[in-house]
């Protein structure tokens, strides 16, 4: 049977602050056996923005990635985000090392064309190359991926998150059972977005879609099950979406069936 | 016979304007065997501190790194430049990781001591571990390091890039046959700093020190003169000092004797 393997995921917000990283890291590792962390960091981006005079550019909650904002990201999410994390893991006694997609090539992407909005230096993931991830993870090391991919003729691009780490868990899935696990500020996937008490523990895709077609689900959280579904269909083998508290084995499970 | 192993040193400037990367790159590329990069970024750092309205405060030519120089170095060092360095390489076929001293947990460091100057977030190399570093250099990976280290209870610190090449080509002198090459604006060591005609090709110690005594060497090269010669003794082969076309074989070759 291949090695258990959980990706964690973890929104901007608990990482870009300092306690509530120190809370969360020491839970990550806890964590037992193989780990990889995905970190978003659009908060510290946004704010280093405006520290610069630019305004962060939005069009349905999405980023545009222009010139200037890209230069933002890779500073932001490949420096300040990525190597606090990892200096804070290795102060804990994890082996951490930061990578973005360009770094052992691991993670290459497409500039997205532009269609009706121009996202601007924003990749679409094309391919995942797991050689060296491997050899590292199997060393017990834990990689830290920041949310930026490269399309291999030099350009870095930026790309999602939550698209990082599924793409990630998918290809790691050859190797590993990967489980996935989305950490946000809501304890998972709720009946009543404003009830924290109305928490499904267990959703099949089956479930999803009658819930969804009963208007049952936050429009938010829509995509972010569909992706994880995918994960599943792709070769995940549990998908997860919990609050810092439910790290361990709390939140919602997604099944394939 | 152990392999050789070159490790290039590249001043800022360099490194920080696409078109002499690009040309610095594909001929650091060409050096035969295995390699590794070692870039500043100084004059980026500068120029996003003066953007954030912040002053590069320097004693001596050296930086003052205080909290919040040290997060622009982070975003600098650890994100822009380093990020755009392997993101260039990766276009050139070459498989490059970027690394801080957190990374891998590869480069310790302590912070230094107050004095007649407080240098602030800046980090005296204690301890190089070369397990993973060796690990990716057998398999051909390039790693391309910042000049950041970390004090292993969180804390990142900005380290000097000739301090952290030669640290790094002294500790790899164990697995590999090490050259050290400082490449920076002038050809090498010249016996006159205004006259780029009086390069010194080969330079033992003994010469150094009799040169010096004679008030025959340009100041600013003094130090790292000194280090290079102490790299040496501890180890290194062979440094060189040049200019990118000096890249291959050119440039002053320091001898142990």
């Amino acid at each position: 049977m291949s090695e258990h393997l959980t990706l964690v995921k973890v929104g901007g917000k608990v990482v870009e602050e300092t306690t509530s990283l120190h809370d969360f890291l020491a839970r990550f590792l806890k964590l037992e056996g193989l780990k990889v962390l995905i970190h978003g960091g659009g908060r510290s981006a946004t704010t280093m923005a405006s520290r610069l005079g630019l305004e962060a550019k939005m069009v349905d909650g999405r980023r545009i990635t222009d010139a200037a904002m890209l230069e933002i990201v890779t500073m932001v999410y490949g420096g300040l985000v990525n190597k606090n994390i990892v200096a804070t893991l290795q102060s804990m006694g994890a082996n951490a090392i930061g990578l973005t997609g360009a770094d052992l090539n691991y993670m290459q992407s497409a500039k997205r064309p532009v269609r009706e909005v121009d996202y601007g230096f924003v990749g679409d993931v094309t391919h995942v190359r797991t050689t060296e991830l491997n050899l590292l993870i199997d060393r017990g090391i834990v990689p830290v991926l920041a949310p930026l991919t490269h399309d291999c003729k030099g350009q870095l691009l930026n790309t999602n998150a939550d698209t990082i780490a599924a793409e990630a868990a998918i290809a790691l899935s050859a190797r590993y059972e990967t489980e996935l696990v989305y950490c946000f500020e809501k304890p998972g996937v709720l009946r009543d977005a404003e009830d924290d008490c109305s928490l499904i523990n267990c959703l099949t895709y089956h479930q999803f879609k009658e819930l969804q077609a009963a208007g049952a689900i936050h429009t938010g959280m829509i995509p972010k099950l569909d992706n994880s579904f995918d994960a599943i269909k792709r070769g995940v083998s549990r998908v997860r979406i919990t609050n810092i508290a439910g790290l361990q084995s709390g939140g919602t499970t997604l099944l394939s069936e």
